[in-house]
């Protein structure tokens, strides 16, 4: 049984974009080992990206071809929709493997197809394209024109299709149920994990209509000293009254993630936190205002800044980035930088997370709305309570 | 507050032995991007790897060097007794820039410390090292010697320390009642992402005693056709009577991980289903046996496939690899495979995960071992029953 989640004009629109992109730059092929992207091409599904796998677009095959390990070959028929000739399962030795990589066997590939002289895009910075994948394809194949794709993909991907924000929509009821979870369980003296253990099977559980999906980052809910820094995960200590804690977390429907941060002080919280959350919340939506087609990425910041500077309040790091479909470690896309020297013009129907989070000694402050480009601005994917919660 | 979960001279223990491998390769500075690598020579945490980072050992430096986004530095500074001026963060327009990347920060450190005509190892098969990091790094560099270290570290961490045995044996705990909610919650017209949402509670909530950490792969709970199949997870489709379930999961505790996979069956079992999973654990427990110190890993998987050969079963992939700390998105080590032509000598105290899996056509059977090499042979870190379950 095939079951894939989109229909067939998906993923033919999908490929004519990519192959049109792939056209401009120059490309007679493309090799991506991006997760999101194999999956966008072909909607191929699983948790094998672990070992090298990836999909060939070429601009003159009609389909995609997927190559990965043996015992995935099963998952690629199950997901796609592909025919059986492009579905080619490597043998398990090259797995791991000193004396050979699953790039010397992609490389056969190639050359059985007569592409070996083809202008070959490589996905140069994604996660599972390592060093050494790079170095045995561009050797094996000497006599292709080799160069970095620059996320081609990433970038078709930044626009969403009506189907795809209706899984982003989705996405949406399943954060929002994780954060009332988060939120109500942050009481002093409970241990973190059982807080975060509540979070977790808020997300998966979904609501009677729908099941949620693992993210592509964990729950993180730093606390106390940690709030200082975005990242750290949660442990087995209490949380303690008189500190801060923040959660940062996604819903993911089939994929397509819809993220949120918020934070919670247990008490009393200082002036100086609770000052900086208000001015916070306004720089936001004074970004979300900005958000329309036709706004560069760089204007969406500077309206951040510029009403945050008036209170004192400065940044150095960027305030958002596109999501959407997404495997670990990462929600962000990777194109897109709400920043400084970032001249993209918005579109309708992109969809950003705008997260200017505070991170000072010993404390810290989060709050981000995800959200649509429209001509009337950026449109949140939730209705959730921006303020710093205090909790007694 | 420091949070580290070693004592300093587990760390010293670490360097030296990493540093004794890396004077037999020829090598005086060693760059780590593999997140579990960063953490075993210093105990660095956070969902950072999403963004370019490494940590920097160097034979004549006592102390490795943390370089990583601006934003992390303070997890760094909270999670590891590095020296402050040994904690590097790079500002945040390194951050996915096409313009430029965080190896040409590190390039700098590197020239500022005179390690610029260094024999320098890069992990060129970590996942979080791209291609586009290893070019970088080496353009950067041209006076530098650059090689593949070959998962050095990796092999390093083979051989367990009592207090990472520790941890594993928390892990064990985890996973076990993880295991034992995910079984009993399998039920015919169940979704499967309730059962879902009921492990991952179990593995984070832990005990009252330890709670539990995010694990390195999300729980695998392949169901049905898609049990023929190891890495799909679960959908919010009901489960079925006359089908199979897989669940494959871990514990994990502080990052040290205890996997484990069982099978469950709603129903009356096929004949050749029940007949093959009487026969794999067999096969494991032949495996099992074998694992002594001095054995070799290809002997280990001889004594499995002579075992199961005379029953008929044959598979083609390795039964099993090493496993300790780990990050997603995989918690095996990427060093020995239990598979023909693996001649590494086991020693006591490396830990591997046998897991000898059988996919065929529309089911699957799964059952594993994680295990210490002891002289008695691989002593699983969990009993816990291996038959397979059959439930009406």
């Amino acid at each position: 049984m095939k079951q894939s989640y989109f229909d067939t004009a998906e993923f033919a629109a999908r490929r004519t974009q990519v192959k049109s992109a792939m056209a401009k730059a120059g490309l007679d092929l493309l090799i991506c080992a991006d997760p999101a992207n194999m999956d966008y091409l072909t909607g191929f599904k699983g948790w094998s990206f672990y070992v090298p796998q990836c999909v060939l677009l070429h601009a003159e095959d009609e389909h995609p071809t997927w190559i990965g390990r043996g015992q995935d070959g099963a998952a690629a028929r199950l997901t796609t929709t592909l025919p059986d000739d492009h579905i080619l399962p490597y043998p398990d030795d090259y797995v791991q493997n000193r004396a050979k990589h699953p790039m010397h066997f992609v490389a056969d590939y190639v050359r059985k197809r007569g592409w070996q002289r083809a202008r070959i895009g490589l996905e140069m910075d994604a996660y599972y394209f390592s060093g050494r994948a790079a170095d045995t394809i561009r050797a094996a194949l000497p006599d292709a024109r080799f160069s970095d794709c620059d996320h081609l993909v990433n970038w078709v991907r930044l626009v969403k299709s009506e189907a795809e924000l209706r899984y982003i929509r989705e996405a949406a009821v399943l954060v929002t149920g994780a954060m009332r979870v988060g939120i109500d369980g942050i009481r002093p003296d409970r241990r973190q994990c059982d807080v975060v253990a509540e979070i977790y099977q808020a997300q998966i559980r979904g609501t009677p209509q729908f099941g949620g999906d693992y993210s592509a980052i964990c729950p993180l809910l730093p606390s106390g000293e940690k709030a200082s820094t975005p990242h750290l995960t949660w442990s087995d200590e209490p949380l303690v009254r008189g500190e801060p804690t923040i959660i940062e977390l996604a819903g993911s429907r089939l994929g397509y993630h819809c993220p949120m941060a918020r934070t919670v002080f247990l008490g009393t919280p200082p002036a100086k936190l609770a000052k900086t959350s208000d001015v916070v919340i306004e720089g936001l939506h004074a970004a979300l205002a900005a958000a329309k087609p036709g706004a560069l990425a760089e204007e969406v910041e500077a309206a951040w800044r510029g009403t945050v500077a008036k209170h004192g309040v400065r940044k150095e790091s960027r305030i958002g980035y596109p999501f959407g479909l997404a495997y670990p470690p990462d929600w962000g896309e990777h194109t897109v930088s709400f920043r400084p020297g970032d001249k993209t013009e918005l579109r309708a129907n992109m969809t950003f997370h705008c997260i200017p989070g505070i991170w000072e000694d010993g404390w810290g402050f989060e709050v981000s709305a995800a959200f649509v480009v429209t001509p009337a601005g950026g449109k949140p994917f939730y209705d959730f309570p921006e303020s710093l919660t205090v909790k007694p």
